[in-house]
């Protein structure tokens, strides 16, 4: 029977090594199709996360890691010149829709705690926050914050149900310096706002130096750290830097202090990174950090396509999950020009599934190409209702191929508007097909 | 002095052996910031060519090969179903303005002959087609066709300044009943008409079998080819077959033979092939054809996003070319749905755009990372304008920049509505910067 999680420390991790297997774990096996056993011993060792705050009562639990399918993370959330927790909740229910692993509430701006309940009660997904964004929101300048005040926002998350928070522990005073140097110094929302605070109180990172009562609070309610890297390059001249990689170094130090406490840990990562780069990136990580599950951003791999930053990204992310990379966070074709709206969010979130999964075929885990082969299968026979149900998005493709064939008699016909009936590819090769096996 | 062209062979590579500089390599030497001789050495060698039909009169010549950037082709032209010179001119002016290196008219259906004058008139950059597309249609089944009648058109076209055709000529007889046994068969159109042909008539390819009548033409014009590929993988289940590889040995033949007759060639690659056979597709392209130049179609790297396959093969692309392919052909978001609008080919040629620039930014061009610097530095600045001057779409980014900020004082602003003002990391990062300096 599945150990149910009650106690001082209720973290995933915790049960793992005591060779107990959590009713989570035994769902990320089904889910994988994995045996349990194998969870259990990767969340053990810390290369597995299944954040799962026992207070998300409506979770389906997700395992990030390097044993399991590749996830994405969608970003939502209000912005201080737009806040609406329905349009927030729109977003979220077409994430899910489109298959989104998980979700981050970005919000800023008035309403926070309220999108935040709205949005936890309506995600099965693991459901993610930036504390820091709230923490400020409650001060009049970045300053003004104290460690008592981020704190008590990360427990106020924890006790509501948060599974995971990004925390940028890791960017410490005497990185601030090096980072300067940069083309585009720091682009990281959280790691700017430490910044500006480490520099006017003249003192290390509030969290860095509050580690251990930040680990005490996610012992008691299993939020897992995302290790966020403030530092990470915002344009492809800064990428591999040195302040990139001294980060990094800090991030390693830390997830074996979250090791140590029992506390689940993934790694955040880049940013604007060069594509011949990628895979330097996540050995660099493996390797820095013990293998604790990379979360990556991206990366974007040119700076000239805003309006297209859904592509430059898909692109090193695909390079990136190939290359050992275990979430992927989206970016939308809004990235760097404004907040997204719904068609953004589905652009991005169907991006992100298109690099997750030709990334596990490209791994060639188990059964990653069954729906390539049966989607290309349907196609071969007309079976376009097959065809675009088996769609990563069937909506969108039964809208464009429909605008493409009017006539009803179209719709539904051995032959597409591409070549017409009497060039059709796939119908002639057909013909030649059963012609060579009559001969034979 | 460079080069005029007159006699009975007039090609690039005739010249290039015989040490002579062209004015198309002089061309394309100043916009590659390349020596002449360079280009001269590698036009001379075959691992670099310029199409360049003489009769193309408004022709800006264009290198495709290892030394220079890498090349994008957008594929336009008219369906049985849907044939408009004034549409298709339409599609050409937007390629071109986004920045396609090459374009194909896949033109199909009644209108062929005028589409292909109207567009070549219009059209600075090589222009290529599929000569067997406007032979069928000139009967009444593709049985019909004869090889003079094959040939009698690529003339026409030829002396009609096409640049660039693709012809099936190394898809032989014996491949067919190989390429059967796939999932997916024959997915090039022209590939599937030409083993129509080959089992009904039980004979060799009639453009393998007149390959030096072929040649003859390409002399007198300075036509290149592009030596199709008819078994390309068309799902993942199919990619680096026995079929697509049979087919490759013998485009390494026939390259070998234009280089005899001094006709420039490239060769046409995959298809769908899943990511981690990218790298290894691309030089067995290398090794089989002797290094000449490979312009690819995508690849796909999974089957199930139609209606986002400008994505799936934007990925591809990114690391063929990075592995070492010369020019990517465009896929757009309606491939396998029905003939692409204009949206579609925006999409397709600014994913391509990407790839292509990527790939030379990973492969270390010189030059190729300063227009990403200069995005980045004006992206810093908060010089909008100029951020969209350097976009590759600067009307799309202008527009989604626009429509995210109302209020005219928000569209110059030094934040954007992602962050809003408060939290915006540029701006952040910019005062800490400030405050590190004059405390140094």
């Amino acid at each position: 029977m599945a150990q149910t999680r009650t106690g001082e420390v209720v973290t995933q991790i915790h049960y793992a090594r005591k060779g107990q297997i959590t009713e989570e774990m035994l769902c990320v096996a089904k889910r994988e199709k994995l045996e349990p056993e194998l969870i259990r011993d990767e969340v053990a060792i810390g290369r597995l996360v299944i954040p799962s705050n026992i207070n998300h009562k409506n979770l389906e639990p997700q395992g990030i890691g390097d044993a399991v399918t590749c996830k994405i993370n969608a970003n939502i959330g209000g912005s201080s010149l737009r806040s609406d927790a329905t349009e927030e909740l729109r977003k979220l229910k077409l994430c899910l829709s489109l298959g989104a692993d998980a979700i981050m509430d970005l919000s800023v701006g008035p309403h926070i705690t309220e999108i935040r309940r709205s949005l936890l009660e309506n995600c099965p997904a693991p459901l993610g926050t930036v504390p820091i964004y709230e923490a400020i929101e409650r001060v009049e300048r970045c300053e003004d914050m104290t460690a008592d005040g981020l704190l008590g926002v990360i427990e106020e998350q924890a006790r509501q149900g948060v599974d995971f928070v990004t925390v940028h522990c890791g960017l410490l005073k005497a990185h601030v310096p090096i980072a300067t140097r940069r083309l585009a110094g720091i682009v990281s929302r959280g790691g700017s706002l430490t910044a500006t605070w480490m520099l006017h109180h003249d003192r290390e990172n509030p969290l860095f130096d509050n580690f251990d009562r930040l680990l005490d609070i996610c012992r008691r309610y299993d939020v897992t750290l995302s290790l966020g890297d403030g530092l990470r390059p915002g344009a492809l001249a800064d990428a591999s830097d040195e302040a990139q990689f001294a980060e990094l170094e800090t991030l390693g130090q830390l997830v074996a202090r979250c090791r140590d406490a029992e506390v689940q840990v993934m790694v955040e990562g880049p940013g604007h990174v060069p594509f011949d780069q990628i895979a330097m990136n996540m050995q660099r990580e493996r390797d820095s950090c013990d293998e604790a599950p990379f979360y990556i951003l991206g990366p974007i791999v040119t700076d000239i396509a805003p309006g297209y930053d859904h592509i430059t990204s898909a692109i090193g992310a695909t390079m990136g999950a190939f290359s050992g990379a275990a979430m992927l966070c989206y970016v939308t074709p809004r990235e760097h020009l404004g907040l997204p709206t719904l068609e953004d969010v589905r652009q991005g979130v169907v991006a992100y599934k298109i690099a997750a999964h030709a990334a596990d075929v490209a791994r060639r885990r188990p059964g990653a190409r069954d729906r390539d082969d049966a989607l290309s299968r349907a196609r071969v026979a007309f079976d376009w209702d097959r065809v675009f149900e088996l769609s990563l998005d069937p909506q969108r493709a039964r809208m464009m191929h429909d605008e493409s064939h009017v006539r009803p008699e179209d719709k539904k016909a051995d032959y597409c508007s591409m070549c017409g009936p009497k060039h059709c590819a796939m119908k002639l090769s057909k013909a030649v097909s059963e012609s060579t096996k009559r001969r034979a």
